[in-house]
């Protein structure tokens, strides 16, 4: 069976692009990875589309259409559809594209992932994530996807005897990487005072602990081992794809702060990769609140339960051990939804590939992305780089 | 590699079920095919759910997660995403599960298709369902799905001098099959005087034209040669799966009355399945609009441009040589949207089997199974049948 390679990546800046549209963010991402890759658009077999919000808020559906017409390949009749679970939309759009690859159907597929979340007034914005809940059972009821994140970091730091500025540092490490990313929402490096200071948005969390409202594109160009040898094109290959599920609810899981998805996705793909944890250069992690990154760091099986704290204000930066979220992470280099997991791998690329400038990581040997959907319902994890 | 057989599948009536809820549709649907399978609920790899409008009418959104929950299938870790692509999310995510099991990854794949249309006030759903058109281009500008279709109906019924008979004889061949399904949405006889007679709605389609506002669940279960052996289950193979694409936009396409992506997606599906067209034996056909039901007899090969009226004027019933939707289709039997492909497909697999009662169709050899998203931007063909 073949492998699966990246062989090329692109994307927008993140941030609030008043003067862009779904449509344009989408393109440009695509036609940035296609240009990567070096390759013609009729080489594309298919193009998976991940988007969260669009019907809701942008009030289209069908964006695999859309994106496949507007980048001008629809008319070859190179198939497109829309992957969405929620926030990880785009981590679950690269997997069916691997899986694409993988059944032998198709050696190149596209992903695209695209959020224009600034269409809308002030904080209707609330309600439409909100659609990314349980709608009869949390959100009905009010809950935001900010109050649900607020309810596990208050048990977990009570529990763990977990001080705020465990969360507040990893923001604040977000935010010097995103200093030296050009395509982030936020270069603004910010201290820990700064952090723990902000804005109450649903205690114990700040603004500076939640990612922010983001509009952005991203796009990667996967293919099988003989179209990225006929194009003579080094990739970076997909060592391993993994996903995993839990309730939609947060009331149903078995506890507030272990994402039991991303337990049982994490250890599939580590399993499937056949390495070990210590071979783990860096990670993209899915920061939407700070808290999630804590969780993340236990639950893929770095940390301790309860014990990411010090691992977090150990350190984390890009010349630490194992560097987190070198891209800038959720809350500084942005969270437009649907193009979230498809930026976090177009980082993951770069830095595999030494193109991450600035922020190039030192010699990285895997890169880990990890993606969840709303709370935690369901985790993705991909592990790139090696043979 | 693997073929891939349908091992079971379950629907819930289609109708306007005002006492149902999206997720309680899902899960009876769910249920039932798991049912029809024999299988446990563990033994399922992935689920993908099949959902249009949910985003925009429930504001429910994760639809993958949702489904997997109520289900029961969630803390198990069995993954689930969406899959979407208008009208043919069914279809897709068909195809997505398909390639699933091709690639080797899963034995076993669940579809669940829903949708729940009925939970809004009015004309409301208009908007709602405009959705699936292109958003800047048609729908901003007050283009909804039966003014299109109207648009191209007219554009046929002049250069082919079609009169309105054909089109109205299509959904009376629908309503004489829905009259022997008990899910079906609408199970009334008409006559071509009442078709013809009924209220307009966009000219020259009348309200017997138009497909209805559907709530339904469908669901179905596939398996691999090893699984389906292993559980002594003989299902009923998918021959061949095909996608292909076009504009979003109808005013982008080369013509308003060929469905390029129907085309190469109905000539790929007969490649691969390497059987002639008269070895077809009923196809379950997309008239979301009863134009388009013609249009596809023409774009997969069944009739020329402009002479599918003769086609249907002639006989499409189910003791006819070719009967067309044996279902009820979308007309009579409805077309919640979502789990309209999926029900599709739960109609062929009843033929094949011989399950189908009264509208059982004489020793089926293949069956065909079409789906468009909105006015034809992405086409699905699946064949069934054969060893």
């Amino acid at each position: 069976m073949t492998e699966v390679h990246i062989i090329g990546a692109g994307e927008t800046k993140f941030g609030e692009l008043w003067d862009r549209s779904l449509r344009e963010l989408a393109v440009e991402a695509g036609l940035r990875a296609i240009e990567d890759a070096g390759i013609y658009s009729r080489d594309i077999g298919i193009l998976y589309g991940s988007n969260t919000l669009a019907g809701s808020l942008n009030w289209q559906n069908d964006i695999g259409s859309l994106l496949a017409d507007f980048s001008g390949i629809a008319s070859a009749g190179i198939p497109a559809i829309r992957v969405e679970s929620s926030t990880s939309s785009g981590a679950s759009a690269i997997r069916e594209a691997y899986l694409a690859i993988r059944s032998g159907e198709y050696d190149v597929a596209m992903v695209g992932g695209v959020e224009k979340m600034t269409d809308i007034y002030g904080s209707e914005i609330l309600d439409v994530v909100s659609t990314t809940l349980d709608r009869e059972w949390e959100s009905f009821f009010g809950g935001t996807a900010a109050a649900m994140a607020a309810i596990t970091a208050r048990k977990y730091m009570h529990d763990f005897n977990v001080e705020k500025e465990a969360l507040a540092a990893f923001s604040v490490n977000d935010h010097a990487n995103a200093s030296k990313n050009p395509n982030a929402h936020y270069r603004s490096k910010i201290t820990l005072e700064t952090a723990m200071k902000s804005t109450k948005v649903a205690e114990p969390l700040n603004i500076m602990d939640c990612s922010p409202v983001s509009d952005g594109g991203a796009a990667l160009i996967l293919a099988s081992d003989k179209f990225a040898k006929s194009v003579g094109k080094e990739g970076v290959v997909i060592k391993s794809s993994a996903i995993s599920q839990d309730y939609l609810a947060l009331h149903s899981r078995d506890s507030l702060y272990t994402i039991n998805s991303t337990v049982r996705a994490g250890r599939t793909a580590f399993e499937k990769a056949g390495i070990k944890k210590s071979d783990i250069s860096f990670m993209e992690l899915h920061n939407s609140y700070s808290i999630y990154g804590l969780l993340e760091i236990e639950d893929l099986g770095f940390a301790e339960k309860g014990k990411a704290s010090d691992f977090v204000m150990d350190d984390i930066s890009l010349t630490s051990p194992l560097p987190i979220n070198p891209s800038g992470g959720l809350k500084a280099k942005g969270n437009p939804m649907g193009a979230t997991g498809v930026g976090q791998a177009v980082e993951a690329y770069l830095q595999m590939k030494g193109k991450a400038k600035e922020r190039q990581i030192k010699e990285p040997k895997y890169g880990l992305i990890h993606s969840i959907s709303g709370t935690g319902s369901t985790s993705v994890v991909h592990i790139i780089g090696g043979e």
